[in-house]
C-alpha cells in the first residue's frame, strides 16, 4: 500500500482542503467512516472525493462519468479548473478573511483585493460557462460541481459573497447545488465562522 | 459541449503546462490529433491526459486502474500530489532557468532557491515513498509517474538535476520512467533548451 512520509503529511496540513475533507466525510457519512480512509492513507481532498464518487457510482449519482469518455473528460477538465484556477484564489480569501482572524492574526488586505480581482476573472468565464450549458461537466451534475462546494460555503459568509450576485448564471447554479439536500444537510454541520 | 471563454483560454495559456501537453501528442501521436482536442476543446494537459489514458485503456497500459478500487484511488492520490506539490515548485525552477532566458529576462535566484528547498522536501518524501514500492501508486506504471515526465525531463538540463543524484530510489525510478521506449521518442521530440 502507498504510504506518505511524516514530514510530507505535516506539510499537507497547512494545504490541505479540511473544508472539503469535512464535507466528504459527512456527505458521505451513512456509508464511510474516517478510519477506512486512514487505512487507505489518503491525505489529498480530491482523491477521496474521486475514491468515494468511484464506490458509490452504482448507488447514488454518477458523478464521474467514467463510462462516457466525452462526458468524463468534461468532469476532468472542469475539476482542472477548480483545482487549478478557483481553488487558489478562493481559498485565500476565505483563508485571509475568515481563518486568520481565528488564529489572531491580521488579514492581508492587499492579498485579499488580489485575489478577488481573479476570482472574479474565473467567475467571469463560470459566468459565460454556465449561462450555456446547467452545470459544469454538461447538463448533468456531477464532481465537478461538488468540488466548488466547501470554498464557496465559506466565501458565502464575507462581503465577497457579492462576486456571486452580480452574477445571474452562476448564482442560479449556485442556489442549485446549494439546494441540495445532502448539501443542505453538509453545509449545515460545517463549522461556522465568527 | 462545454466551452471555456477566449479569456480564459487566454489566462489559461500563463499556466498550462505546455511541455505536458506537447508530451500527451507525441507519446499518442500515432491515434489523436490536435484538431480532436481541439474538438472536445481540452486546455487541461492533466484532463487531457486522462482522457487519453482512458480512451486507449484496452489497447494499452491501464494508467488510471479506474476499474480497481483501491488502485485506482492510489493513482488519483499521487497525481494530486505532483499537481499540488511537485509541480508548483519544480516548473518554478524550470520557468526561472531555463525559460525566462529565452525570452531575454533575468532568472530571480531567491525564487529559485526557494523552490529549489520545497523540491527537496517533497523529493524526501518521494525517496521514502519508492523505497517501499515501484512506482508511485504501487508496483505497477500509471499515470501518476507518468504525469511527472515533462518538467521533470526539463529540470534534467539544469545543474538541480543533483536533486535526483543524492535520492537513489527517486534516481531509479526515474531511470526506469525515462528509459521507456515510449517516453524516449517523446523527450527526443521536445525542444532543447540553449
Amino acid at each position: 500500500m502507498a504510504r506518505v512520509g511524516k514530514a510530507f503529511l505535516t506539510s499537507l496540513k497547512s494545504n490541505v482542503n479540511l473544508g472539503c475533507c469535512y464535507y466528504h466525510y459527512h456527505f458521505h457519512r451513512h456509508s464511510i467512516t474516517y478510519s477506512f480512509l486512514r487505512h487507505l492513507n489518503l491525505p489529498e481532498s480530491r482523491a477521496i472525493a474521486r475514491y468515494v464518487a468511484r464506490k458509490y457510482e452504482s448507488s447514488g449519482p454518477d458523478l464521474l462519468r467514467e463510462g462516457n469518455l466525452r462526458e468524463s473528460a468534461m468532469v476532468d477538465l472542469w475539476l482542472e479548473v477548480e483545482s487549478q484556477q478557483y481553488n487558489p484564489a478562493i481559498s485565500s480569501i476565505v483563508n485571509q478573511y475568515l481563518i486568520i482572524p481565528i488564529h489572531g492574526g491580521v488579514p492581508d488586505q492587499k492579498l485579499i483585493d488580489a485575489n478577488v480581482e481573479k476570482l472574479g476573472m474565473v467567475l467571469d468565464v463560470y459566468e459565460d460557462h454556465l449561462s450555456k450549458t446547467k452545470f459544469f461537466a454538461g447538463d448533468f451534475f456531477s464532481l465537478a460541481d461538488l468540488d466548488h462546494l466547501p470554498y464557496t460555503q465559506y466565501l458565502m459568509a464575507t462581503p465577497y459573497a457579492s462576486l456571486f450576485e452580480s452574477r445571474p448564471h452562476v448564482k442560479a447554479w449556485w442556489e442549485e447545488l446549494s439546494s441540495r439536500p445532502a448539501a443542505r444537510k453538509t453545509t449545515a454541520a460545517m463549522p461556522k465562522s465568527g
